[in-house]
């Protein structure tokens, strides 16, 4: 059902961009120790980077601070390259696969339907942890936003849309999302199919997926989620491209770290609530 | 009852701002056609802006253009002009009030309590229209914000609020709310009470308010509504100064032009249903 989020044995991160890499590492701390035991490779992949060699040193050194044990930074810039074999057998050995951010068109064009990405897939189902940050988090849903102003967006067809890197079903994430007022963008998201949850991640804020499909905040920011559901009407289907986009009834809620959202209950969980959740699933 | 809005026999609009003012005037040419019959002089107060003397011509010239019998461009830059018989003698021969933008601030604390805003009032209750575009729309509830930046609200404290000029209660109006994201400003709002409903103006779009306390969108942008009267949790009481501010379930609308709301019944209203409750009124 694509209503609900795919189970998967492998925790999922999803972090809205700046989060902090020199300091407390708060997010990179806790997306490190969602990793299996014994599992302490990290692969880090800056494919959505266009400047690679300047992205990768951060999270090089925020990892082996953190304990990993080594630290992979994945040369793939082609799709010859998320074709290689080498590349393959690095993500095989990692607990940690990261995407760091950049332009997350550049995710799915150079790695949709590549052996690096099903690679990824089949260490996600081996209780591996998949985690990207900015455009890394956009991608990794079914379906991902990866163009549209916030100030033009809820005109019909002004966001872009594709099919993203497909780890996690029933979301759209969108990242900077507070500091560039991206309510519009996931408005119009929803506007155009109610099914799937809006995640709006802010800056040095995350989200971790958890297996049974709970989500939990974490980090300094916020986690916005726009819950369209309940879309009682909308004018999208009648107007001209362009047009300005109508919604009644969308639910809104903003997640700060500690506290979490059971997806197919559509239930806001409050930090004891979501305490016992989690507990309850160990 | 502060919940509901006060019933007035004049209309009020607010406008989100960088209105048409020189091609189709559509947003204020509703305005002028509210005006009472018989009686279409314009009052145009210009005390928000820093510059009244380069914002003020275009809306003699609009309004002009659009019939006004006078244009009357009040010269209210601090208290003694407010209390000045001659500019309240001008707002008595008036159908149309009409703030421009600049800083609400200066509106509230230029005109608070003073016999031209008393003047203004009465006025209301004659039936004159009473209108105003960005900070002059954001001035017109009873309450109202005068600064936070969107990037940084959701943190407690970080939106300032004061009264505002009282000729509507039950909403805080924020503008330029899609071009500047201001999702967040209204949101604090909300948590910080959850009774006043939220309106967000979009840039060339506006409310009208009219006396039987019905919303109606006009323009070509958006009126964003965020309606936290059912609000479920927040935990803004037991934070510090500057600390993230959680949220279960605010309601979430946009309204296009035509398109209306019933703040009293909360209930969201498509072109149809406007049309026959406006009918109803007359």
């Amino acid at each position: 059902m694509t209503s609900q989020l795919t189970a998967t044995p492998g925790h999922i991160v999803a972090i809205g961009g700046a989060e902090d890499k020199t300091s407390d590492l708060e997010i990179l701390k806790q997306v490190f120790a969602l990793a299996p035991v014994g599992s302490h490779e990290v692969a880090v992949i800056a494919t959505a980077s266009s400047i690679p060699d300047q992205v990768l040193p951060d999270y090089e050194a925020a990892f082996t601070r953190l304990g990993a044990s080594r630290v992979h930074a994945l040369n793939i810039q082609d799709r010859k390259q998320a074709a290689d074999a080498r590349n393959v057998s690095l993500i095989e050995q990692s607990g940690v696969i990261f995407f760091t951010g950049g332009d997350q068109l550049r995710l799915t064009n150079v790695l949709g339907g590549s052996a690096t990405l099903n690679a990824i897939r089949e260490r996600l189902l081996a209780s591996a942890v998949v985690a990207g940050t900015s455009a890394g988090a956009a991608a990794l849903p079914g379906t991902m936003i990866y163009n549209g102003n916030a100030a033009d967006a809820l005109r019909k067809g002004a966001v872009n849309m594709t099919s993203g890197l497909g780890f996690v079903d029933g979301l759209i994430i969108d990242s900077h999302f507070l500091e560039r007022g991206r309510f519009t963008r996931l408005m119009e998201v929803g506007a155009s199919n109610p099914e799937h949850l809006g995640v709006g991640l802010g800056e040095d804020a995350a989200v971790i997926i958890h297996p049974n499909r709970i989500l939990e905040a974490i980090g300094p920011g916020h986690v916005i989620l726009i819950d369209s559901r309940d879309l009682a009407s909308s004018n999208i289907t009648e107007l001209s491209m362009g047009g300005a986009v109508a919604i009644e009834n969308m639910i809104l809620h903003a997640m700060v770290s500690g506290h979490g959202f059971d997806v197919d209950a559509r239930r806001y969980l409050v930090t004891d609530e979501l305490s016992a959740l989690l507990e309850d699933s160990r």
